[in-house]
This record gives structure tokens, sequence and C-alpha cells, in this order.
């Protein structure tokens, strides 16, 4: 397989279902709409975990299992609580196949193992999480529940993209209980700042914060926290989003507690989650024509160190050269990769590592044994340096801070180059047409005027900022009166 | 809910029921067969992942993710080769609700969202893993490929128990494809050493490391390793497999290779797993009449802090006593609760620990005060005493050393005393009834005297014991010779 991508210029889907493939994160499975995560893919997302688990556990969340099915007849007791509810699930209705294959040895589902209630695979956990909730509360002394899990979770999606829509996906799903309106409230708003935060700090992916409209909203939910990114070709991309559930759960199951003064009132809750998505934002975001570029505090090799020479004895004089500094690397807690194949040539493996986006790259030959220096290059500049040996470690450490640095800054100058004020629908529509991007426009507050626009534009409102200001303008379609301005984008 | 658990005495079954759902480990969900895992059973098994985890690392093993469905052409692939495999399987036929409720408030399957193929939720992966290894191998340089995959599976067993068997549990399943026969076996045989030393050193609960006869074999393998537990009642649990598929998977899945000299090949393969089954060993090896006794390299809380105290000023005096030694702890590694609760009394708390098997319990009320003391308790043995304040660190990591060495020790001497090697049937049949425990005999090698033996005493061949001796005998049973003895014992 050419290791050569679609140019972002000429194709970006294309380039972006190529990048995934070669740069060996996932691939299309023989299920239709699920994908295999492939090591080097599943590395990140578990590097990934680990930060966002470790924010979760700071801010009070314990994790926890619940069961992949939901019975049928749970979903019907949410249905009146949410009837825009996706119905697009896997259904389990049988529970054996015949024991012998027939005369063409196929195995048939025996269809006296049907099941009295059909299961649904989970698309979410609300309905068997607060079935659950309902026997561990009576009082105020058992809130709140603070509870995560980290789950697979399926929706019989038509039209599947790797990562970024599949049919089966991992996610993580925070279910809060809690006895005030205020609190679980704070919760949300909790939640979508971890996102903000884990997005910027380690995916190095910069969002607005914001409250998703009415028709945006989760079904069920009062109020939808989210966090947006805006990936290379101007398109949006929903990265996170944290819902204040008021007490329709707890009303459609029941979910009672007794207060300090013993008064009975239903729960307030909150859920959140982020998914395997994440991934198509990582690399939308920061990748380029060469593959993948990513953050140094999520890479699975920060470091790849590539041996240029001829013959064994010249192996093992490098190896002895680059024993130490490996050590030293990871003593300081950085991941390195020494690539001492034979199978594979220097020229190959430099490409492979940047179409990996493997963050730093050393190369040492006869001349940097003679000199004592390592060839350093940076992925994200595709810069190269010559660095005296005992300066390499030094000259890594800082330029691992500096691509962190580096790749959000430029991920952020694009945002800011592509949010938009407009005033006109005209404006309105070549903006997104030519420039693509953020369109920060007056709205007048309808679906109406909403689903109007989307039908014109493709474009939805992504969300209300939070740091948006009043301002007194009119709705860029209906001419309305509108105080405040609204972020409208095409979306994934 | 009382606390108060049955006797181990009075009804081993009850007990053991009892103290999973009230030591908070994991309950019955509304859906049949599958468990809820709560947070304090979650964390014990987070701890259990990440070692192992970690030593899978280190011996090479990258994680990945495969979908949680697999076609039925893929099982048919599968069952030319593997017949004994299990039907028993939650099979998805729909993909679709109906949009909207029936009069009565129903949600119905759609008979038009019908799959063209079944799928069966995954029972093991090994079909979808092998139907994908097929595209990743060509040549000996893809190999080894040596894949871990931590997951949810579904198999429906019909009575199912907390842990032990229910129709959902988690595991990690191991699936490696080699060169050659040699490195395949070597592999199988690394990873039975792996879930040893994960079982002896983490667990604190000895194994028998052995081969599984043909008759208990997975489906599929060539040799399955396993390593085997003895639980406080006599019966042997099957703590970990490890297999070796030889080329059977390759073969049903078409997957060659072609070596150095552009020789095709199949591949050689293996897979190996352990579950949250491994939490009913657990428990059922150290637990006593009190509740849980937690390893403490395996204890979410390490130790606990109780204050004893009237009113704010004495908690406020204790908190600032507790503090600094709060910290100290925690700089060593040592997880501390301080549980402040105003909410439940001293002895509630004591119970309450106890039950949940926290390993050391810290008291202090106005006497330690006055004195600098602390008194310090230890849940294997239940011996309290009063230490000074100056010497409690020290004293609390010597005790999590200690009592993780004594548990471990008591379980090995009783499972010693539970090794009883007999030559006769009667005395067989005897040991069994009377004592318990695993039972060495000779056997004569056929799978129609171990049929007979298992449904004359229910007793069933656990392993050879890879420390097996060989030795002339006859068969207990047929009276055959036999040149080597076997461990029979009931199992879980």
């Amino acid at each position: 397989m050419s290791k050569k991508l679609t140019k972002r210029s000429e194709d970006y889907s294309k380039w972006y279902n190529e990048l995934v493939v070669k740069a060996d994160l996932a691939e299309n499975s023989g299920v239709r709409g699920c994908m295999v995560i492939k090591p080097y893919g599943y590395a990140i997302w578990e590097n990934m975990q680990a930060e966002l688990d470790r924010m979760f556990k700071e801010t009070g969340h314990e994790n926890a299992y619940f069961p992949l099915f939901v019975p049928k007849s749970l979903f019907e007791a949410e249905e009146k609580n949410a009837e825009g509810f996706a119905k697009e699930c896997a259904i389990v209705t049988h529970y054996r196949l015949k024991n012998d294959p027939d005369k063409e040895g196929k195995l048939m589902v025996d269809p006296e193992a049907k099941l009295e209630e059909e299961l649904i695979v989970r698309p979410t956990s609300e309905a068997i999480i607060w079935n659950t909730y309902k026997n561990w509360i009576q009082s105020y002394r058992d809130l709140p529940i603070m509870i995560n899990q980290w789950a697979n979770v399926v929706r019989w999606e038509m039209r599947t993209r790797l990562f970024l829509r599949t049919a089966e996906f991992l996610w993580q799903e925070g279910h809060t209980a809690h006895a005030t309106e205020r609190e679980a409230i704070e919760e949300a708003e909790q939640m979508m700042h971890v996102y903000a935060e884990f997005a910027e700090n380690f995916m190095a992916v910069p969002v607005v914060k914001g409250l998703k409209t009415e028709s945006e909203r989760f079904a069920g939910a009062v109020e939808t926290y989210c966090i947006e990114a805006l990936m290379q070709d101007g398109k949006a991309l929903q990265a996170g989003t944290s819902h204040f559930l008021g007490q329709n759960f707890a009303k459609a199951f029941d979910v009672k507690y007794a207060n300090k003064e013993g008064k009975q009132d239903y729960v307030w809750a909150t859920s959140w989650g982020v998914s395997t998505r994440l991934m198509g934002a990582l690399i939308m975001t920061h990748s380029d024509d060469n593959g993948l570029v990513l953050p140094p505090r999520l890479a699975p090799i920060q470091v790849v160190i590539v041996p240029i020479y001829k013959g064994d004895e010249q192996l093992d004089a490098i190896s002895e050269r680059v024993k130490p500094l490996i050590k030293e690397l990871r003593a300081k807690g950085i991941s390195v990769k020494f690539d001492n194949r034979d199978t594979h040539k220097p020229g190959w493996k430099f490409n492979e590592y940047e179409l990996k986006g493997v963050p730093v790259r050393l190369a040492i030959g006869k001349r940097d044994m003679e000199n004592n220096t390592f060839e350093v290059a940076r992925r994200d500049t595709l810069e190269k340096e010559i660095v005296p040996a005992d300066e390499v470690v030094d000259k890594i450490a800082a330029l691992l801070e500096d691509i962190q640095e580096n790749i959000y800054n430029n991920a952020l100058n694009y945002r800011k180059e592509h949010i938009t004020k407009v005033d006109t629908f005209e404006d309105f529509k070549e903006v997104l047409e030519v420039k693509g991007g953020f369109v920060l426009a007056h709205w007048d507050g309808t679906p109406e005027t909403e689903d109007k626009i989307k039908e014109l534009t493709k474009a939805t409102i992504r969300c209300v900022p939070l740091d948006s200001q009043e301002e007194a303008g009119t709705c860029v379609f209906s001419g309305k009166p509108s105080n405040r301005r609204v972020l409208f984008a095409k979306a994934y």
C-alpha cells in the first residue's frame, strides 16, 4: 500500500479516510458500520482515557459498569419523557443458534429461543442507569451519586465514517444524581469545563463552550452544554456534551428522595459524554498532507530514534551510544522508540513516523557518531537541526512543550480567522460558501428560522457561546429582533 | 438492610451472594443474567486491570478494539473447526424500533428493519479477530502480532451468579499470531505464568498451573493451559486460561504468511483470557463471616481513618492531627480515606469497613488525642493495638505488606491441607464428600472414565498439573494403567 496521501486541498474527506487507515489508527471491519481500532489508534485513545479518567476522579466521580442491554420496556418509560429519541438500535430477539448447521453448513437461529421481551443494545444508558438509581436513592444521605462508565454503545447509523460516525463506538458516560437543581446545573457546567480543559490542554484543540438550542438539545435534557471545535476544512465538530436533565429522568423512572425535613422530592440529574469521535477531532485539527500531527501529551511514541548504518558493527556502536539517552528520556517520563529493524530502510522509517505523527524524530548516522551529535526533527514544522549529544535531552524536553503549544496556537489562529460576524443573509451564505468556519449572526430564537437556515445553507446553530455578549440586532434571516449572536456552522 | 451476613458454615453460597451485595460490589440488574458492577466493586476490578495491563505490556502486547458483533457467517467458518462451540448467544436480528409506540404505549420492533444476516453479540472474539488478521498478515515481517482487548462479552447462561457466571461479563482476551509453533507454545505458556504471578502476588490467591484434558479444553484449542484456585468451601475455580490454538483458526480463516524463503504457511495462534470471574475468586478465597478481606495490593481503600468525637470542635482538632498523616501516607502511594461523615456513628463505620474489607483501620478519639496515639486495627486477623503517632506510618506500611503475605499464606495452607492423594474410588468419593478440595488420583487417560467419574461424583479433572511427576499407578476408577496423577475437584 502506498504511504502517499491525497492532498487536503484536493479532497479533504478522502485525505481523512486515507490517513486513518494508513497511519494504522483504525479500519472498517467485516461488520457493517463497526470499526477495528488498531493498536496505534487505540494507544492514543488509551492516553485520552487516562487523562479524562484522572480528571473525572479529581472532580469526585467513581467508575462503575451497567448492562449492555436495555429491555424494551425501559425504553418505553423513557419514551414518554423524550419523544425524539432515536429508534435506530441493534435489537436482540433470540438467544440461541440451532445446535447443528444445516446441509449447506449454515447455522440457523433457533426459533424456539425467542426472548419474551426484546433487548436493545444500549445507544446510551440513561434508562438502565436510572432504573438502577431508583433502588439506590432513598434519602438525601444517598446523594449526590457521581458515576462514570467507560463503555461501548451502538447506534444504527446508515452512513458511517471511521471515528466520526460508527455504529459501535467507545465512550464514557457520566450519570449523576443530586438533591438540588443548583447542584445539578453546577455539575453539568463543571463537566463542560473539564471537557474544554482536556480538549485544549491535551488535544491542543481550541473549543467554544456554549449552550445548545432547543432543537439541537439531547432528548430529555433541559439544557445541553457543549464544546465545539473547528476542523481545517471549515466544518465544526461537536467534541463533547454535558446535559442538565432537570427532573425528567427522575420522573420517568420515579426516583424520589427524602430531604433533611423528610419531604419527598424528585432527584435532579445530569449526564455527559465524550467518545472515540474525539479521535476524529484530533486528526482533523492538526494533521497535514504528510500525515498525522499528534500533540506530545497524547502521542503514544513521543520520540523515535532512527539509526542510519551499514552492517551490524555500526548498528552496535549506535545502539551503545543511544542506550543511555533512551534511559534518561524514559526517566523523565518521555516515551521513546528505538527503531533498529533491519527490514526497513531509514528513508522508509522517516516517512512512516511522519505519517504516524511522532512529535520528535532523532536520526544518528556515521557523521553524528564522529561529531557526537544527533539530527533532531520536529513533526509539526518539519524543521531539522544538528544538536550536540549532551544537549539533546533538554532539547527534546523543550521541543515537546513547544510542539504542544505551537499546534494549539496554529489551531487557535485558524479558528480566529474563521469566526466571521455577518449581518445579512447574503453575507451569511457567502461566508459559509467561500470561507467556511463559524459564523456569528443574530437569530430570532425560533426553531422555524433555525430549520429554514439549515435547509437553505446546511448550517446549524452549533451553540450559543457562553461568552457571548448582549447586543441588539435583527435576525439574519427573518429580520426579527434578536439580543444575542449565536454560532452557526456546517458540522460533522 | 442489615449488614449482618449469613455464616459461611451455615450456607456458603448464601454467604457469598449476600456479601457481594452488602459490600457494594455488584447487584443483579433488571436485565436477566446481567449484573451492575457498583463503584466499590469496579474500583477493585480497575486495580486488577491496571496490574494485568502493565504485565501484558511488559511482555510485549498492545491493546486494540474489535467489533462487538460477529456476523453469523463468521461463526460458520469457525464452526467447521470447533464443533463444540456454545450456541447460547444473544442474537441481533433487527435494527430499528417503530417510530411511535402503539395505543398501549408499547414500542414495537419494526419488522421491515430485519437484518439480512444476523449478528451474534461476541461470546469471544476469535472469529472476528482472525477474520481481521487475515488482512494484516502477508509475510513473516508482519509477525508476531501480540494484541490484547479489554471488552464485554455475552454468553446466554441459564443459571447465573454475580461475578461467577453472568450473561454479560467483562474480560480481557489476548489473541496472538506467530510464525512458528514453538513461539506460539511459548506465548501460551508465558501468559499462564503471567496469570499465575498476578493471582499469587496481587490477589494473594495460590494457584495450580496445569493443562486441561481434551474434554475440558477450549473448542478449537490444541492445548489449554490454566490456573486453578481453591475456594474456602473446597470447590475449585478456574481463574484463567491460555490456549495454544495450533493452526486451527489460521486454517478456518485462511491466514497464511510467506516465510523468509518465500514459502507459504499457516500462522500459529494463541488466545488467553481472565474475566470479572476473578472477583469471585478474590472474594471466596479470603473473606470471612464479618465480610470481605481484600489484599492490600488491590484494595481501593488501603487505610480508613475513623474519628471518634463529640461536636465540631473535637472533630476539627482530630482533622488537624490527621491531615499531615494523610499527606504522608499518600506520598508513599498508600490510599487513605478519612471518614468524617456526621451522618453515621463510629460503630456503624467500623462494621462498614470491616464488611468492605479495608485492610487497615485507624481510629482516633479523645484519649488518643491526649496520648498522641492511634488505634490501629488489621482486617485479616481483627487484631488491634495502640500505636504512637510518630510510628504509625511505618506501622501501616509494614502492616500492608504483612496482611498481603498473611492472607496468601492462609490460602496456601488451606490448599495444602486440601490436596489429597487417593488410590481407591472409595477414598476418592469419601474425600470429595467429607473434606472437599483437590484430589490427586490416577486416571486412565480416556474421556469415558472422566465422564463417568463426573457423573458419579460431580468432580472434573481441573488439570494435569505442570509440576506433576511421572509415577506408575492404576486408574482410580477403571483400574487401567496410568503414569501420572491428575487433579480432580468439584468446581465453580
